[in-house]
């Protein structure tokens, strides 16, 4: 099902890190060696990789680059420092995805419980960084799995931008339910927003989809109201970058907009993450910082102008769903229900009760 | 207050069409001169003049060039053949817009008044395509009038595609309100929406609100609803292609998502229009047809692809906002308030009064 590769590492430890680099898609297909972490800062801030799981992973082994370039001899204090320093310089890549954060997070604490040598650092680092992408891989194909028998059989669904292959290191996040019921043998059309103004629906979601031989039609983003109107479509499925205490939901920018309007046409509304997505230390979306981008995302057009340089720009990356629009949220773990203040405190302790005991181990 | 010349006939009823050709806004202003009624018929088809008024104009004065380009010595039954087949095909130029119907109608009746000969035929048509002209350029400056009192002083308002100077031959429809209240004095911001997929929100919208010393910021479609959620937008002003008559409005696709956030919201919605948009023919929007556009307007942004091939494209033109959405319609006449089903019906009854009244003077 998964032939696409967003991020692959190559070698060991020492070895270097192969992002696809998604700008220049769906004309050409074009892979980015990265060998210092300055690249993958690079890579992140540039949307050359996208999505809150796939940044996660990026930046994790964008920390095992600092590393590969520091010698072994290097005093383990001071390789725990460029750790550290790199971690959080890559921190600052983008503000809104909590899912780079998370990973980031682990990689520091392992850093921590390392006191031998530099070489059992980096390779105690590396080691973290593939588990965290084994990880985000295994969640995509458990997300798909509980979230596939909401797919409907016949019809359409819609999502919006891309939270599938391409912004995962497994099968996506949204469009894992997708692609676990197609291989299932449910037969339905996929609405892809088109998603500006970067257009990750039409240029990602609809190559990664087609690919795989689920039927994808390509719509503005102002024509999803319309195709529900028209009674095409039979749920939304988008992904997320971080969900509050209480289900509050950052995601990319017009989820907000289409959460309303499934509401309004009595549209069961998906939000689908790993439980990485989860940031329980804010009580509500209010808190979520909401990144904004530069105006030539939306004035130019590669090198056309299509806003004349007299008006002003307005370019936040993302909106915050409230909680109360989305039906259900699918995570690794399951399907949560609403009240989210709940559900979303049990499964994370769950989580974080299954991390000390295999601690423990 | 305008300055922009949308459609400019000039010379006596022989004379020619200048269209200020809004394909290449807001990068180049070019005129595209039309001496015969297939370059009216193009510029139409291909949205270098566009906006309900302006092309029921257009095509009235694309009439005048067919009988530019007949002789005097031509029977009189040949000439008024000539008057129907040109307005027969101008009205295939585009199919949802009323106002092209309304206007090529009022043509092919005064045609049929005359019986003297082709010399004053041309005269008289190319009287009533400048009464039209004048009459919609009238309507605006009315429109203008009696909406300006619904705009905030202070604050933001939210506009969708372009229903401005470019879409009329006077100050727009939604926009004419902006124009009447920036002129009294009141401040306030205009977002406009960028309008995918031809933009002409970013293209034409803020084109001609700057010029016109408006304060305007451009967002992608997909961000009204997150403007609106931070309490940004105190009301919504858009135009409309055709309105039934119960109130249902055809626009530019979007117009219908607005609706639904703005009544989420709580924020008026306004739809902005001269009489000669009301189609009481049909009871209701779902009798509207359509426009399907080409797939390219999607899938290319000049010769960039964005969609891969292997998907499928809709391109729904416009789009049907209930009659309930809408908080009042802003008209020549007045202000129409729900039940639109009472008031439009007794505007109408109005203007048809006027028009006998003026017809037996």
């Amino acid at each position: 099902m998964r032939q696409i590769e967003t991020i692959r590492w190559v070698g060991h430890c020492d070895g270097v890190l192969d992002i696809l680099d998604q700008r220049h898609l769906p004309g050409r297909v074009q892979t980015l060696r990265c060998r210092h972490p300055q690249e993958v800062f690079e890579a992140i801030a540039t949307l050359a990789v996208r999505g809150a799981p796939a940044i996660g992973v990026a930046a994790a082994y964008g920390v095992c680059l600092a590393l590969r370039n520091t010698a072994d001899s290097t005093a383990l204090d001071n390789a725990r420092q460029i750790v550290s320093e790199t971690a959080d310089d890559l921190a600052s890549s983008r503000p809104t995805a909590v899912n780079l954060f998370w990973a980031l997070n682990r990689i520091k604490a392992v850093s921590q419980t390392v006191n031998t040598s530099t070489a059992q650092l980096k390779q105690r680092i590396w080691d973290e960084a593939q588990a965290i992408d084994r990880q985000e891989r295994d969640s995509c194909l458990s997300i798909g799995r509980h979230g596939a028998p909401l797919v409907p059989d016949g019809g359409a669904v819609l999502t919006h931008c891309n939270a599938g292959t391409l912004a995962t290191t497994g099968i996506g996040t949204a469009l894992a339910p997708l692609y676990v019921a197609h291989e299932q043998g449910k037969r339905f059309t996929v609405y892809a927003d088109e998603t500006r103004p970067l257009l990750q629906g039409a240029r990602l979601t609809a190559w990664e989809l087609t690919q795989a031989g689920i039927e994808t039609v390509v719509i503005c983003d102002s024509m999803a109201a319309t195709m529900m109107q028209a009674g095409r479509i039979g749920a939304v499925f988008v992904g997320a970058d971080r969900i509050a205490a209480n289900g509050d939901t950052a995601n990319k920018i017009g989820t907000l907009g289409l959460s309303i309007l499934a509401r309004h046409f009595d549209v069961p509304f998906y939000v689908a993450a790993p439980t990485s997505t989860f940031d329980n230390t804010i009580p509500d979306g209010s808190a979520i910082p909401i990144e904004q981008r530069s105006a030539d995302e939306i004035r130019r057009f590669h090198d056309v102008l299509i806003a004349p340089p007299s008006a002003g720009i307005d370019n936040p990356a993302f909106d915050v769903t409230p909680a109360r629009h989305i039906t259900a949220i699918i995570t690794e773990q399951g399907i949560l229900q609403p009240p989210f203040t709940e559900t979303i405190l049990a499964v994370l302790t769950k989580r974080s009760m299954k991390t000390h005991h295999n601690q423990g181990k």
